[in-house]
Parts: structure tokens; C-alpha cells; sequence
């Protein structure tokens, strides 16, 4: 930042800057400080010739400068990319919202290929009447929007043994928050007709792809707010997100949220898929496993500074921001620790916290120009406190996959470059 | 819908569909009422066979059965493709967030393309300290987060002589609704330092592009809520958004929302600048014009049924769908009418109306499969109600252009098509 009125004396802001009283002032290392800044001082081609007409793109993409935020995959982590995961870009992202064409996938047989039309789903098993839908029949229920992140159960999850994965997207990149409009599996399963206690009961969900998926959730679950999604952040869902219907169950793992969802069948106990059985769940210190472990626990991450986004600037004020959620409800509260969770400060919540849905945390503080061991700490309404990494170890030991929701440290060096580390 | 558990004996709630009891069942006029369904008794060829991996597209677009939801120009509107707009598809969309990829675009020279690294922004005129900022300073500030609609003031221009353009993407679709992240307006007119007295000043703010845009804006809204904003939808803003920075001006009309923000000076008066005296001003009936007509008066519109999207099913139960808006804060109540505006129903909101940010309703309703004159009427936190076209002629007569905000009439006919018409 300059003073323009005198580009060559120094500003007295950036004078003040270094002072207490100050903390909202910048310093004087910015780019624009150079004199005479050519930016300001000459016509540049995009004020002096045209631009793009609205016809460039009917569907828009982002600009080529940002061709760096995408989904990127971890080539060693899986045999193939059908059977596969990619990451958001969380890092590079500020709010809430993730735009469906960078929010993380994964598939267990590949993303498929249908129409609204071959769309059918059916609910049958302990119902009153076993029905069929079409895509136009569940148009015709009533709907309802939400906003929901969904967290794959191995986020994070390379990280027991360690600090693995150089970047926010790479070690908290399976997640994504959108706003979803879908009709409530509730409606449907009414409409099929329920007899007798919900107590005891399970829905099993499939998907229309090879993989089918499934999965068994209590009957309980699927009354409550699990929706059929057809939308995402307004628009169709994407193919890689199960064009033409989901299913969202809110603030449990990603893997029961079954893309191009084909049956949910009422039962009176659970199924034990693959899914559920040699896959999501959680081994523990003692060598065994436990199931049925679907809430996604209280968590943050900070997106920037991190391992892909250093700080660029020298000492003085800067943005800590990062994202919190709870599979159990709001986030309440969030702190944030410069020194490897001696000390902490409440950070800025963008917005109160809302029900299973992302929520953007800031501290506006200043930087010194040292080493800092940057943390978060999310709570959220049922007062739980995200837990140490040592702490998870203590019950969990370091062979598991899933549910790591470990407060994750960036050591941030002098140079403003960041890395993965873990404190003891 | 059909009982899959006898496919040829007709579903005890399809004949029940017909009753007054059960309005929420479906008639059976479905699709998948065929029997056998080939769909169901046979395997298809996606669930036997691997859909795309992970690396299908790093960054995604909407799957090839969405080709037609994007972004559309209306040729015979404007000379140029340059300085022209496109319309948001509302028709086709859900929820309440807009795509940044399907976001309508208004270019006055075309959409231009910078880097961060070349972005300047100018603060001067009666402030203590003229400041220059490049894009790595402004993110060293405090930001907020916020939804917010924008709509060109020409939204539904077209329509004062009469009921010209057959769609709600054509007639209404000179709006999105996107969640920003910036800096608000009022912290970087601090940083630079006002004396004085807020009332008498303004601002004028205005872009890099060759248009340069300027506006003037009372200095008492840019310290209100305006945003220096760069992120959309959590992603940086696209290209024809303003990449990487356009200013917000919550609920006051699009043209102020300036894209490219290259300088914003502080003045003792307005400039009356060419878009604020030959452009976005309204003609009135006795032929004098109106200025600094700013804010969107509350609005809304039935994207569906509309004649882009044709009821395609028979009589029974269908959603009515639409959206509402207003610049003067929060919408409280939308009506819907089926008899153009002789009865009323009150819609169900997807949520409480937010502040100067798209409102989604829906009234969840019957078919008798005869004609409907369909309207919607928005009422706002200050009990505006959105008027009639006659209301509105009354006062502007026939030959404005701007801020036509009136109710909307679409007539659906027994087949389901619908067309845009005027009731008297």
C-alpha cells in the first residue's frame, strides 16, 4: 500500500503500522510500494481494448489464472482412478460454499452415465406398498433446501501414523458444503407406508452404480433428515455427484451419502455390507475394530496459511481463516493456537454456525515475522472439544483409516512457507 | 408410480390419488406406470459395467443431459455481444445459490482478463491519505462472508409494453444470488481516513475495463454494506464476474456492482455519469425521467411451471416453484394466485427470508389439469407488496426500461405448455 498523493515519501500509515495501536494498518511491503508503479501510472491493454462478449462461454469455467484449483488426486493411493478419491481444493477456497466442479469425488466402480428419464427408485421390503418412482414423480413431492457438508470417513485418515501430506488439501480436501434441494426420504418412505415401531429398524441404500455400494442406516436416521437430493448449489447435480439423485444423510460419513441412489429397502436389522464390515470401520489401539460409527466428530482445519498457500507478505497484520464442522450440529465456537495449543484465541465466526454445514472461521491478528505452530480447535452445541492428535491415539491407536478428526498443526516458518508437522 | 409388488393391478394410492384426503399422492399417469419396466427387470448397462475415474475432470462442468441449462443471449437485444447481457437459466434451477458458471453477465466493453498480480485499487479524493492497494494487500484485512442477490436493473425491461419474451430466464433472469468473501468498503475508506460528515458525500466508483462503468454512491451506503469482494461461491470470482475484484452493493441495482474495481473516490457530490443520467434512469408517464431510483423494489417470479419448463404429467399433485427477492431487506410472505390474481395462497418458504439475498418458495399444491393464470406476489420486512403491471403503468406509463418489478402472469394451458400473458 502507497501513499499515492506522494509516491516516493513513505506512507504514514505504514509509518504507524509497526506501532500497538494499530493492529488494522499494513506494513509497508507491498507490491504497489514500488515507485512509480507502471500499473498506475500507464494504460494497460484491458482499459485501452475490448473484452470477452457474453457469448464467449454459455457455460463458464474459471478464468486461466486460477487453472491451479482443482481437484487433484493422489496417484500412490489407489490401484486406479474408478475406484479412487481427489481432493478439494480447500486451501485455495474462502467462505463456505464449494462450487460442485472442484468439490472432492469418490467412486468405488467409476462415475456412470444416466438420464432423468431411465431414472427409477425403489423403496421396498417391511413398507405397506413397495413402489417405484421416476425422476418426474419425485418433482412432484414437496421439497426442502439445505446446506450440508459431506466428509468422506477418511478424511484426514493418512494421518494416524503421522504428518503425511504436504497441504490442506491433501490431509482435510475430502469434504465439500453445499446447498442441496432434494424431497425427504421420510415423504417417500410414508408414502409406501410404515407399520409398527421405527425401534430396531434399518433402511438398506443402493446405488445404480456396479459398485451398488450399499449401506444399512437405522430407520431412525432415514425419518430424521436424510433427503433425496436431485440439486446442488442450485443446478442438477453432476455426474461425478450422482446425477440424477443422492442421498443426503447429514453430518454422517460420506460413504452412506449413495449416488445414483436405485433402492431403499426397510429391514428389520442390518445388512453387514462390505461397506460396513471389512471397509468403514475404525480400528483400535487394542487391535479390534468397532462399527457403526457414522457421526462425523467436531472438526477444523486452517486453509490459509498453509503448505499451499504461504504467506506472501512480510510482518505485521494478516487473515488466519480455516473451516469448522460438526456431524453433531453447530459450530459454536473456534480458537485458534500460534504455538502448538499453549495458548489460544477465539477466532471470527464468518456466520453463526447452522446444523451440519460448514462454517468459515477467521482471526484477524498480526504475524511477527517468526516461527508459529499454527492449530484450530472447534466446539461445537454439544460442548465437544476437537480433540489432540495425541489424545485420539490414546483409544485409537495409529493403524486406523477413518474418523481422524484430530486438531491438525502447520509449522509456519520465518520464510512464510508452511508445512505438516505434529506436536507432542 | 407403480406398486412393484403386483405391476398389473393398479396402486391402491393411484386411485387414491384422486381423493380429497390424499393430496399428497401421486396420480398415476407416471412414467414408470408401464409394466414389465425394462428399467427395472433388466440389468442396465451402467450398473455392469465402470463409469469415469477421478481424473475425468479436474475441474467438472455439468453432465452432457444438462447441455441446455446455460446462460442464453437474447440476439436481437443489443448490436454487440461486447456490450450485451445473457440470462441466468432460473427456469431450470433449484435452491437459492446461483452457479458461477450459468451467473448472468453484463458487459459494457467486454469481459477483461487481469492477473492478481497486475490488480491495483485506488482510494482518493476528500480522504486524509490517498491509498493504493494491490490484491495481496486487500487480503490482509478483515473479511466477511455474505449472500447476496444482484440484479440488473433491466430485469424484466422488456416487458412494460406488453408481454414480449416466453420464458422466466428471458423475462426474469437478469439476476444470481451468490455467497461473496471481501473486504467491506467501509475498512478501506478508513484505512485512507474521512473527516467530516458522511451526509452531502459520495462516492464514485468505477472499473479497469474500457467502459470504465462509473457510478456515484452515496458515501452513507459505501460505508454501510458495500464489499470489496473477490471470492464467489467460495471460489475465486470467474472472469466475467470481475476477476478478481468487483465491488457488491447489496440490493441496489447491478450496473453499481462495479466489476474490475480500479478506483473508488470520495467527493462532495455525485457525477452524473453517463449511467447514471442517459442509462439507469426511468421514464415516467408524463414523459420526465427519474434518477438515483437505486434500490430493487421487492420481486419474484414461478420458474416452474414457466414456458421453458412445461408441466409434464397429469392432473394431481404437482410444486409450484419460484423465487423472491427485495433490496429493501428480507422477504417475509409470497402469494401465490392460480386465477391471475383473483385468490391467493400463501407459499411455503425454503427457508426465512435473508436479507437482500434470493428466497425460494414453494406451494406444494393439486392440479385439476384445466388452465391456470399463475402469479406470484413477494412481500417484504417493510410490507411492501409487489404490484400489478397496472399498478406500475399507472405511475411509469409504457416507455421505461428499469426496475419493472411486477407481478407475472404465465398461463398454463391443459396440455401443460405455458405462455407469458397480461391479465387486465
Amino acid at each position: 500500500m502507497t501513499d499515492s498523493s506522494n509516491p516516493t515519501k513513505p506512507s504514514r500509515r505504514a509509518f504507524l503500522s509497526g506501532a500497538a495501536a494499530t493492529g488494522a494498518a499494513l506494513a509497508a511491503s507491498s507490491a504497489a510500494a514500488q515507485s512509480p508503479d507502471p500499473l498506475i501510472t500507464e494504460v494497460q491493454p484491458w482499459a485501452s481494448g475490448l473484452g470477452d462478449g457474453v457469448d464467449a462461454a454459455p457455460y463458464g469455467l474459471p478464468i486461466r489464472h486460477e487453472a491451479d484449483v482443482i481437484r487433484r488426486n493422489v496417484e500412490w493411493l489407489t490401484a486406479d482412478t474408478i475406484s479412487s478419491i481427489n481432493f478439494t481444493p480447500i486451501h485455495a477456497l474462502d467462505g463456505t460454499i464449494t462450487p460442485q466442479g472442484c468439490a472432492f469425488e469418490r467412486h468405488h466402480s467409476g462415475a456412470i452415465d444416466m438420464t432423468k428419464g431411465d431414472y427409477r427408485l425403489m423403496i421396498n421390503g417391511l413398507v405397506d406398498r413397495p413402489l417405484i418412482f421416476t425422476f418426474a414423480d419425485l418433482e412432484r413431492f414437496p421439497r426442502e433446501n439445505h446446506v450440508y457438508f459431506c466428509e468422506c470417513a477418511a478424511n484426514t485418515g493418512m494421518e494416524w501414523a503421522g504428518a503425511q501430506l504436504n497441504g490442506a488439501q491433501f490431509t482435510h480436501g475430502m469434504i465439500h458444503n453445499m446447498e442441496y434441494t432434494g424431497v425427504p426420504l421420510r415423504t417417500l418412505l410414508n408414502e409406501a407406508g410404515l407399520s409398527g415401531d421405527v425401534a430396531g429398524k434399518w433402511v438398506y441404500v443402493e446405488g445404480h452404480d456396479a459398485s451398488s455400494n450399499g449401506r444399512s442406516i437405522p430407520l431412525e436416521k432415514a425419518l430424521d433428515d436424510c433427503l433425496v437430493a436431485f440439486s446442488a448449489n442450485g443446478e442438477a447435480l453432476r455426474k461425478e455427484h450422482g446425477y440424477p439423485v443422492r442421498l443426503v444423510v447429514p453430518g454422517w460419513e460420506g460413504n452412506m451419502w449413495v449416488k445414483w441412489l436405485r433402492r431403499v429397502e426397510v429391514m428389520d436389522g442390518p445388512v453387514e455390507s462390505r461397506e460396513e464390515t471389512s471397509k468403514y470401520t475404525d480400528t483400535l489401539a487394542d487391535g479390534t475394530s468397532r462399527k457403526w460409527t457414522w457421526v462425523m466428530d467436531a472438526k477444523s482445519i486452517i486453509t490459509s496459511p498453509s503448505p499451499q498457500m504461504p504467506i506472501k507478505h512480510g510482518p505485521g497484520p494478516m487473515v488466519i481463516s480455516g473451516l469448522a464442522w460438526s456431524g453433531h450440529g453447530a459450530i459454536t465456537r473456534v480458537d485458534v493456537s500460534k504455538d502448538g495449543g499453549k495458548t489460544w484465541q477465539t477466532a471470527r465466526l464468518a456466520k453463526p454456525g447452522e446444523k451440519m454445514a460448514l462454517t468459515r472461521f477467521y482471526l484477524d491478528t498480526e504475524w511477527d515475522g517468526g516461527d508459529m505452530l499454527l492449530q484450530s480447535r472447534a466446539i461445537d452445541e454439544t460442548g465437544y472439544v476437537q480433540p489432540t492428535k495425541a489424545q485420539l491415539r490414546e483409544i485409537r491407536g495409529e493403524n486406523s483409516i477413518y474418523h481422524n478428526n484430530c486438531i491438525q498443526t502447520w509449522h509456519v516458518m520465518p520464510t512464510g512457507e508452511a508445512e505438516n508437522v505434529e506436536v507432542s
